[in-house]
């Protein structure tokens, strides 16, 4: 019997398992800079310790995005190495911040299985936790993929389709770390332009592009741990429906959050991802453009220094995103890579 | 009214505007990290934090360059972002050491202002000066650019033309962090060739060439968040003259001063820029060889221990640095993409 | 006469010779984060803090490749700057862990001068010592390589030629840094399978690929401040034998250790290299597989709770290892890349 894993299938996965994944992970400030250096991020809270301190943090706290996507790269060689398809995301929160030296580690639930009617895959629904080294959650969030099976006969499952939210309520999101922004820094920032400036149905386009070549999207990935075979392989993507190496869709949120800066420089923490498709893959050579639209505003109750932006971020490839290209007659058009669902927090 | 910026043209600017640029940043061991990944530096006082205490430095300070890479990579989106051409640079003086855990910012006031005579676009030139989290100024330079018009018809402002010295004067040189070169160790720095041992007139050829790929000049573009398009967007570079990304010419600099390693490994600071060009542009796939002139030769005053060489850096593309290429009899030869003039110390 | 230096030739080496090469280094967690980003490492020792820290050790030490290619990396401007080949390594033992902090240096005696036949090249061996800022060695290793001599008719040295052992005795082998496994956590680590759970001539898979561009290959190689100019160089590569640039064995090794975490994920540590031949030049494009072989199974006189493993690590190209493709009739197989011989740690 073989030492190494093919990874789970779909027969694998049991409802309710619970699955502690390996490799934890020590953040470091290099992660932070090779972050900055493969999205071009820009945020002054994650950029400047000055900055932060001011507003309560301990220090500057990594990107959300980052803590992210080494949370989501952990369980992928156990949820999603014989992934068809990412489906979905939901019920994303940030509950703490991360900072350089803190410890991430991560366990998923299964919360869902329902096998198709080929037989030949299934989806399984996992919730998420990521945790620091004291055992705080610092991330919750939930997935749907689509995985193969083994061995088409093996029996189905039990169909169990969690309910799942639409959206983060705004009761639940947190603000982690600040203590205060009577400090806030806006020359800092980058933008004098608060909370109260934006208005629902307004669209922002992102202006920049940035075209993504093979080894930063394969650098970046594997920054995550993430093992995701068809991000780096291409012998085996050959066999593959693109027949070519696809970039990992996180890789393309955190380009698309990062040109996102031009327009929303004070939505300084990303509280919650409500959902998310990537309705295209995104190769090497295409090149990433950005914009966002605002649905919903909402005050926070506990605080009256912080307001929180419903937002819709979508990335585009190829062409500028000042047309705000979204979809046709026949669905997604075609230069959309991403639908994005967030609530971001900004100063009042 | 869109949130985002599309940038300053030439009629935005005033003489005498003082612009405080966005996004402090921390630098971090990080940073140092892949800016040695990126450009192959060697030399000791960055590399070995022992050989830097040594010296009377609190820790291994980030390459000069580095630091400078970041300052002027905060200046872009307010002074460069519609530029047509870098100009040039001056009076760069390196005042303060920077270490990692050090915030640098940035701000600039206009110094020079003149529309070009086609009414498409004017001269900006303005003097930046970058601080440490303490507010001490760790370097200056000024740089001019050709920025486009938003509107032709917008009326000329009145002309400003600074005078700019052609060289840093030795008197004006900083010789940060540095208590005393009796410990210097000339083994770990990798040659025992001192100041006194060079000559005016003197040319080295620094032999090794490294070939550029448009993942690392990108990736380190984004390390500094500097972000001039044209280094990132191969869709907007379609419609520029060049049809395709231009490497940051920073980057060509750095690439030239790490090989410059070889035959001026103790060359251990950079104190001042005098002057440069980028006469050729660099696209990914060019090799970058170099070669230096010691232009100049001056003891400081007031420490017997450190010498100031005045060195011509020349970066060449695609062929060996031996013959020494720069001129030909119709200006700069066209494998010459660097003609940099600036003080370096050295143990005497 | 020229400043900087072309390297040594054959006829520049004597036998004794002892060189301390340049540049001393700081390894900090930056190197390390490009380490992870550039290999895809998941090894958990080196990932997470509280791991390593639970086992006794001080911090998370780096990855023990990437402390072997800066020790390496400093050797090659002195040792191979003019080699033709490098054609093998000996009796590599790690010593002591290298922690984020450390500042490792490099020092190399010349145990072996042979002259070839034909009068161009010779073969020198060394012997190298890579020691932290302690003056505690942390490795050991021999490596040979054919160096060009700069002048045929050069008169020959002595024929040296040193007796090496064919594998580092298991007595000789040092579990730096760990007070008890008592503590190990093997869900951390990614697997529950131990030492005694292998056994001699198993053959493991271990199924991922990972394709890599000339970027990646680069950033690494520089990143161990390593100038060996047949990676770097395309304008020179094009005189060369394969007329491309060559990816640095190292990297190749790093490839294939880091994909053998999935079969060999408690493998924690490499304790020695006993030889290694690149048996065929890796370029930008390939794609890297690996699989292992068990030669050998030896507990440690001094622990009960660590056993060695004696693996050979085999490095495939463009093709899946699962048919473990070594040698055919004619000699390696022309897709092995790289056949390993090295000792790893391992829990009982």
């Amino acid at each position: 019997m073989t030492k190494s894993s093919a990874g789970n299938f779909f027969e694998d996965f049991r409802l309710g398992q619970d699955i502690h994944h390996a490799t934890p992970r020590t953040v470091t400030a290099g992660d932070q800079s090779l972050y900055v250096a493969l999205t071009g991020s820009r945020f002054a809270l994650h950029s400047s310790a000055p900055f932060a301190t001011t507003l309560g943090y301990a220090a500057a706290p990594v990107d959300d995005l980052l803590a992210f996507h080494i949370v989501f790269g952990k369980t992928v060689p156990d949820i999603s190495l014989n992934a068809i398809a990412n489906l979905g995301y939901a019920e994303c929160r940030f509950l703490a911040s991360v900072y350089p030296g803190d410890t991430l580690a991560a366990r998923s639930t299964v919360i869902g299985l329902r096998e198709n009617a080929n037989r030949e895959s299934g989806i399984v629904t996992v919730r998420t936790t990521g945790t620091n080294q004291r055992g705080e959650p610092v991330m919750s969030f939930v997935r749907w993929v689509m995985v193969k099976k083994r061995d088409r006969d093996a029996p189905p499952p039990p169909v169990a389709v969690p309910a799942l939210a639409d959206s983060v309520a705004v009761g639940d999101l947190v603000v982690p770390g600040v203590s205060g922004l009577a400090a806030y820094d806006y020359i800092a920032a980058g933008s004098n332009t608060r909370w109260g400036d934006y208005g629902v149905g307004e669209r922002i386009d992102h202006v920049d592009g940035l075209t993504v070549e093979e080894a930063e999207h394969m650098t970046a990935t594997r920054l995550y741990q993430n093992t995701a075979r068809i991000h780096f392989n291409k012998v085996l993507a050959r066999s593959d429906r693109f027949a070519r190496r696809v970039i990992y869709g996180g890789h393309v949120i955190s380009l698309a959050r990062a040109l996102s800066f031009n327009g929303l420089a004070n939505a300084f923490r990303i509280a919650a991802i409500n959902g998310g498709r990537h309705t295209n893959p995104c190769f090497a050579g295409d090149t990433v453009f950005a914009w966002s639209e605002v649905l919903d505003m909402q005050p926070l109750a506990k605080r009256g220094d912080v307001g929180a932006l419903r937002l819709r971020l979508v990335a585009v490839k190829d062409r500028p995103a000042a047309a705000f290209p979204l979809r046709t007659s026949e669905g997604y058009d075609p230069a959309v890579l991403l639908d994005l669902d967030y609530w971001a927090l900004m100063p009042r």
